[in-house]
């Protein structure tokens, strides 16, 4: 392996709020061969998500910063090319926190598991059948508690996680209303993703078309955004409406905190609940999910939709653009 | 019945937002003999309390507001004169949406309870045995969960709700921290209601002094304020932390909507939960409540303070102190 190189997309600077390509920097070294317990990964799809403002981030988080010079942490899908973990083989395919990188070298604890439906493909493993599905999953199962005929309202509807969660509410009987922007994506979540009404927070008036779409109100709101989309849909919440926070991709910067209408008096009147959610809680249960998700896909109940950029050198400047709103579906990277 | 007549306190004039004196007048009328189903009450105690602003103001909220020119809507004590339903007989001692008159003839579905425990005071019946008790007793345990070692914060916590939050949840084995206004009402938490700490939101740095009597976070955090002292909590939660929104005190006008530091991302990092509650929801089980409320006092356990004012008179101007924070204790007005 000493003759390999192994290119690398490393963290140069921290970025104020949402890093943009000159915050990495693509660098060369060698590949380490696994010591007792690790094994060797060769990655073959890179996730970019919105997340990763948050991993660079030195504000308070549910996780450690990366440091500057470290390799991007980031979940990626590969093979095992070599392992001394009596788990794994040469030739399985793993799913883990492999970094922007081409090759990785872990223990365990990196692996978030070991991809067992050969039959769908490879990069569905960082999308509707990995964190993107089990935290459409859980967030709207266990957190948002949907009950059939509830109106389940979704933000960023079109993205890789709210378009699971649209369709996940459709099969558990809800009526589903998704919030998007631009005409794309709405369509995209009309006709592919099946929302009973979907709304371009771009050019629509949000309120109105909230109100026509949700006559009895919203009794789950999935909301990936936060912010000024946010404050219009707990206008409109049933009572006993639950709110599951999942995402703030809304607020560009959370330094100076950023000011809202107080959400309180919502929440009082209408007897109604906001929870935060973060997936690695549900660690445990991640096979659970994964297996109704990969059986809803053979069914064709679940659609999905990829936005797969070719080679290591577009890593720098996806999240950035992700932030753009220029990705249509689940944003990877192919690097082989 | 037709030589007495009714004092009564009616609503004048809508209030902009804290009801004041001016807002009520005092009137006199003739009694109703209680018709077929009825019962004729006579008031002995008229209950004022925080809600009274929410049921005045013309915005929504979760019951129609008080007409002008009606009677003022309050729970009030009493004994029944007459009955003419058959689960009611005179002197009976009951409680219920008799209204801040003397006199009230009323149909059962205006009768909160017929009040079982005659050891205790009747005052109670308004207060740590009434809706005070009860909404700190569900609240509490039905929507903030505490477990034994939590560290439970209470805001208005020498109020009449607080008061018994923080008691309830010493009973239950956490720790408990209040937050109060003034010298005399911190004392009081702290001799009388037994907290663990007690912060004077008046004069104390509440930021370090809740980091300091919360050196593990906040869990459980009942919130009867809302506003810069819930911003100040929000930022101290511990991980899995449920808030639980009993009122909104501190705010005194939504009209305009007040804005304040957005919460999503204390609830996502935090994996905690915001959740509103109104106690009329619980109302088939207040019994449930009531007997162990009235165990703990007969106990010793559950102590209370009362802030009891003389003569219908004093009503109109009682709410607006109440909002001063002039009250030292549930405050009732005695009329005979």
């Amino acid at each position: 392996m000493n003759n390999n190189r192994n290119r690398q997309v490393i963290l140069k600077s921290r970025p104020a709020d949402i890093p943009q390509a000159d915050n990495f920097e693509i660098i060369e070294s060698g590949i380490s061969e696994p010591r007792d317990g690790e094994i060797l990964v060769h990655n073959i799809y890179l996730s970019v998500e919105p997340a990763m403002r948050g991993w660079v981030s030195s504000v308070a988080n549910y996780s450690e910063p990366v440091r500057t010079g470290e390799v991007m942490r980031s979940f990626a899908a590969g093979e095992v090319l070599l392992s001394a973990h009596p788990d794994f083989k040469p030739g399985d395919k793993v799913m883990g926190m492999f970094g922007w990188q081409e090759f990785a070298t872990v223990g365990p604890a990196a692996v978030t598991r070991k991809i067992g439906e050969d039959d769908l493909p490879l990069s569905l493993s960082l999308g509707v059948t990995g964190l993107n599905g089990v935290t459409a999953y859980f967030g709207l199962l266990d957190v948002g508690l949907p009950r059939p005929g509830d109106t389940v309202v979704v933000s960023t509807a079109a993205g890789a996680v709210g378009s699971a969660v649209g369709q996940i509410a459709k099969i558990s009987g809800c009526r589903t209303v998704g919030i998007a922007g631009g005409p794309a994506k709405v369509v995209q979540c009309r006709e592919l993703f099946g929302y009973d009404a979907a709304i371009d927070y771009k050019s629509d008036d949000i309120e109105s078309a909230l109100a026509a779409a949700c006559p009895k109100g919203v009794d789950v709101y999935f909301d990936n955004t936060g912010g000024a989309i946010s404050d219009v849909v707990l206008r409109h919440l049933a009572v006993g409406a639950r709110v599951v926070i999942c995402g703030t991709a809304s607020v560009s910067s959370w330094n100076p905190w950023p000011s809202g209408p107080r959400a309180e008096r919502h929440l009082l009147v209408k007897r109604a609940r906001m929870q935060g959610f973060v997936i690695f809680d549900y660690a445990h249960q991640f096979e659970v999910a994964i297996t109704r998700l990969a059986q809803w896909l053979r069914e064709g109940r679940l659609r999905y939709s990829e936005d797969v950029l070719e080679g290591i050198e577009q890593a720098p400047g996806a999240i950035a653009s992700l932030y753009r709103g220029e990705n249509t579906g689940k944003r990877l990277i192919k690097i082989r």
